[in-house]
């Protein structure tokens, strides 16, 4: 368990993960923008980087849980983490990017001298906090392996789902087409049982146990009836995964006309000031386009 | 159980659910216009009929599980079903019909001193032989209660879903919705998994168990994935039902843009001459769309 870790990325699932490398006894250096989530890390029994080359300091192994691509290129190239970390070391990319940017990042990285294990995860906040994620890693077998422990704290679901950079990126990007055509779809329907007629709690409770049952639609369905929900993952998160969604269908010449329906509603959502609420609430734009009061919800 | 139960319609769902009533005790005399299906009903129990007239003879509740609409019209006015039953009696529509249909189905029905409960199901044809089915009934609460006994044999999950005919119709109809995009989407995001280069099989099995889930991805993701799967419910079963779903969203003035777009896959998988094949094969529309070799599938 000597093995040096730095993480990059304090957000909102970030922070979770890394706590929880934390309390499996790896040695973890973080660092994030914001001091208050280093300071949580620390708290937790982690050690503190004052900038992304200080926790990449020595490390063997880099997790990186940023936004983007252009973070992660901008913390390894620009802010020199990369650099300091030892030579042969392996990034750790888990954040949701596009496919071909995972494939020219890794090439970049080689000609470093060190390797890239593409490794987006599934699972939320939740899965994070709990070392439940779904892990879907693509590297040379070895490379994987050099991971594994870590990756296996992370998530009880790890699967090596090739050899190459970026496959990794496409099975998380069919996750998202998933994920994102489900939530929207979710809404068209609860918004069309209202119009129609049909008390949407009532169709909810029918619904949600027959086989026009999603995951998404059990989890968001009933935050779609209230007026003001937690905000679990935002509107704005959909707009930016299904952006990747849609533009690796373009690169690989893949048409997703369901996919790409599914985005413009999001985008819809965002237009509409509501980029920053949960995801759930992508219902208003159904809402509103269908005329329904929006005083008299549900 | 003295009730007499004249049953219209013994298909695929109609026979078992015939079935059932009978294997509970009802007395069925049951009319199809393929005379093996109503001689399976006799040798189980039932009753025949040489008519849907002489089906409906007397009857104090007539099933009908026929096509459509218009087969319902045709049964019950062309060839007498209605003027057959005891005045006053109960008319259980189970079919897939459009509520503006059902409306005015109603509204005939009660002009000839009858009642209509508008009670789609859900639950395939294994809830059909289980007795297992999802029933979403509405009607004026007594007739629903007059019927209550027979619901209750073919479905283990019954609800009054409301007051007005038509009601019934809106809730199937938005489970069509939500069962056809899932369907459409599950191939769309395993061909996509396909055409960027990783396994489907391996894509299945991760998002099987992710939030990217959906009853009916973990149900027909392995038929999309084989050469020639039985036909659980063919594809043009969704080109009527998603074709309900858009004329519905049109008379509601509802934009439902995710279920339309879904309709258009499964109008090309039927001009490819898909329409007869299991569902599933909706993913051959996306294949073809995306470049990808018919001999190399999955």
């Amino acid at each position: 368990m000597t093995v040096q870790i730095g993480f990059i990325g304090l957000g909102a699932m970030g922070l979770p993960m890394a706590t929880t490398l934390v309390s499996k006894q790896f040695s973890v250096r973080g660092f994030d923008m914001r001091s208050e989530a280093v300071a949580s890390l620390v708290e937790s029994g982690g050690k503190s980087a004052k900038s992304a080359a200080e926790a990449a300091d020595g490390a063997e192994i880099l997790v990186l849980m940023v936004v983007n691509t252009a973070q992660a290129q901008s913390v390894l190239f620009e802010a020199g983490a990369l650099a300091a970390t030892k030579p042969g070391a392996v990034v750790v990319l888990m954040a949701t990017c596009a496919p071909s940017d995972v494939r020219d990042l890794a090439a970049r990285i080689a000609g470093e001298g060190r390797f890239l294990v593409d490794a987006p995860v599934s699972g939320g906040i939740n899965g994070a906090k709990t070392g439940t994620l779904t892990i879907m890693a693509a590297a040379a077998k070895p490379v994987f392996e050099r991971c594994r422990p870590i990756l296996s704290a992370m998530g009880d679901k790890l699967f090596h789902v090739g050899e190459e950079a970026g496959q990794g990126a496409v099975v998380k990007t069919v996750n998202q087409l998933l994920c994102g055509v489900h939530i929207a779809v979710a809404a068209e329907g609860l918004a069309f049982a209202e119009k129609a007629g049909v008390d949407p709690r009532l169709a909810f409770e029918i619904l949600s146990g027959s086989a026009a049952q999603s995951w998404m639609f059990n989890n968001r369905g009933p935050r779609m009836l209230e007026e003001e929900p937690l905000v679990s993952s935002a509107v704005d998160i959909f707009v930016k995964d299904l952006g990747i969604v849609s533009e690796a269908g373009r690169a690989t010449k893949t048409p997703l006309p369901i996919a790409n329906a599914a985005l413009q509603m999001f985008v819809a959502a965002s237009a509409e000031g509501l980029g920053t609420k949960d995801d759930s609430q992508v219902i208003a734009v159904y809402r509103k386009m269908a005329g329904l009061n929006d005083n008299q919800k549900g």
